[in-house]
């Protein structure tokens, strides 16, 4: 076993604390990464909230370097510079894992942090930590012309909205809006932009309407302005709804033109209401989606490559990582968090 | 002006009873139809419980004979027997009228009964009625091998369903689920299996089962039993949901296949209500569909012409017309009450 430390909630009332924790040897396909980098997501905070006995210790979104590497691994080096996301394994043998999509394993992906790793038994233990030990499938190399502190943010929030964007056909010639613009969605205003779809900001602050400008959107739309939502009436071919908070759906779908797409990536809380004639009317559809496998993911990241995407971040030592995730719960943040693992001290 | 005679709801509470209005002269591009056949929706319930003042006449798929044609109309001639659904106008000048969806018309199609007709300000009457008077363009050659008063219900459960079928992919190697098996769900099961589509036939009522698999269905699930449901999980590609009663949506989503797709077509009652993660989880969709355009019906004409498919009938003559909507709402009908127009006498 490996020794190794991170930042645990211990339970849901006390902020994380440095605890220390093992990882398991390398398997023979198995790597280890030092951890460099890791993002502050929202659902680190509803984990938290939401996490009991077994201390937890967050993060799904990190880049790092190589430190060991098992008999077996083949494409990575020790000094290789990678990125880890969400899910680091899977069966490997399902219909979705043999389509390169292990994020809908039919016996349920292995979730970095938070979950049993069939393969050990163990708790999984995420990226707030100093080192990750994890097969080398599920490891991608990070693309030499990007900061690596940028990139950690493509590996939850990148491909979230990268999956959907390219499945409902986000390029040349389509209208596409992106509602919220936090982690999620300013990343899904650039990916959309550089898809060369035309991009409207949907946002309620319209302090953002500039900096959205700046990212990418041909457009800003006040959201809880009804004459500029009226205005936007059956015009968009997809809509990327990045927002966790409740709210009513119906105001996007009356954007939306026919046939047109919208689709969740927030996991809003609550159940999702809509009236059916706002579906029938248009043959319009409500999407979901979530992460992706390893196809998509390198996909992702060399579309990143090629347009010089990465995530605005906000880098903080890993030593305020709850001052992270107080600012992140009142969305003080422009757009992600990531934590410097490699600080030292208290 | 023309006289002519129809059912009517003179108020809500009041058995149809016969009544005598008139129809426009003849536009230079307009036909007249002698009607024949009347199918009885479950939209004409809906219709005539809501209705107003004004007397209603439902009625929205019908087939007849036209017995006058417009000085400029072109590829119709007296005699043609010919079918008509639930639009009869629209704009054509929008996009969606310019690609032939005219059910997606953004001034809103001209409705066969119910509406207001912006070309002659008079309020449109239905099909359960001896003439009908409208624009060619919405007029349908009926293929000859086809029984007249069976096609009458391919002009709105036929259409409904046909779009959404070709829409989401319906064909070989896909497997399609049809939830209900009255009017709509009886034809989506037979245009899916000659789609070339598995289908899979969900009922309440398994002395449907027989008739189920001889209308085409591969097999059958009862909706009510749990096991069976249970073995049902993550196999369909898209499931056509016909079912106009308030039913939960979640036991058809976990049905779904990765990337599938729920299509609702029955206007149920009261709203949507879903898990985000049902959706998420499997990147699922809900979409809607209603009602096709001419190009779509014309396309499903084809279709039915090539697979000689009708629907399953059973005629009435128009005066038992009060009797076909008491049974249909009670759902005591296989599959679609046809009103036979030409029956004389009280």
């Amino acid at each position: 076993m490996r020794d190794t430390i991170g930042w645990a909630a211990l339970d849901k009332d006390t902020p994380l604390q440095p605890w220390a924790f093992q990882r398991r040897d390398l398997l023979d396909d198995d790597v280890a990464v030092k951890i460099e980098y890791c993002g502050v997501c929202a659902s680190d905070i509803s984990a938290i909230r939401h996490s009991g006995d077994s201390p937890l210790v967050p993060g799904h979104e990190m880049t790092g370097e190589i430190t060991a590497v098992g008999p077996a691994v083949a494409g990575f080096q020790v000094g290789d510079k990678v990125a880890i996301g969400n899910i680091i394994d899977s069966c490997g043998e399902c219909p979705p894992c043999q389509a390169g999509r292990e994020n809908w394993c039919e016996r349920f992906p292995t979730l970095t942090y938070g979950n049993i790793d069939p393969k050990d038994a163990m708790p999984t233990r995420g990226g707030y930590s100093a080192e990750y030990v994890l097969p080398a499938k599920f490891t991608y190399h990070v693309p030499e012309g990007l900061p690596l502190a940028a990139v950690a943010p493509l590996m939850c929030a990148g491909i979230t909205t990268y999956v959907p964007l390219k499945r409902w056909g986000a390029g040349p010639g389509k209208r596409v809006g992106i509602v919220g613009m936090g982690g999620l969605g300013h990343l899904a205003l650039k990916i959309a932009h550089h898809l060369g779809a035309e991009v409207v900001q949907f946002t309620r602050t319209m302090d953002k309407a500039a900096e959205a400008l700046a990212l990418g959107a041909d457009d800003v739309v006040l959201s809880t302005d009804q004459q500029q939502m009226a205005a936007q009436k059956g015009r968009f071919d997809l809509i990327i709804d990045t927002v966790g908070a409740p709210h009513f759906l119906e105001p996007y779908l009356a954007v939306l033109a026919m046939d047109g797409t919208l689709c969740i990536v927030g996991i809003p809380e609550g159940d999702l209401t809509v009236k059916p004639l706002s579906l029938i009317q248009g043959a319009k559809n409500i999407a979901g989606a979530g992460s992706g496998g390893t196809r998509e993911t390198r996909e992702m990241l060399d579309f990143c490559d090629r347009h010089h995407i990465t995530a605005d971040i906000e880098i903080l030592p890993q030593q305020e990582v709850n001052e992270a995730l107080e600012r992140l719960a009142r969305n003080d943040v422009r757009y992600r968090f990531v934590l410097d693992m490699t600080t030292a001290g208290e």
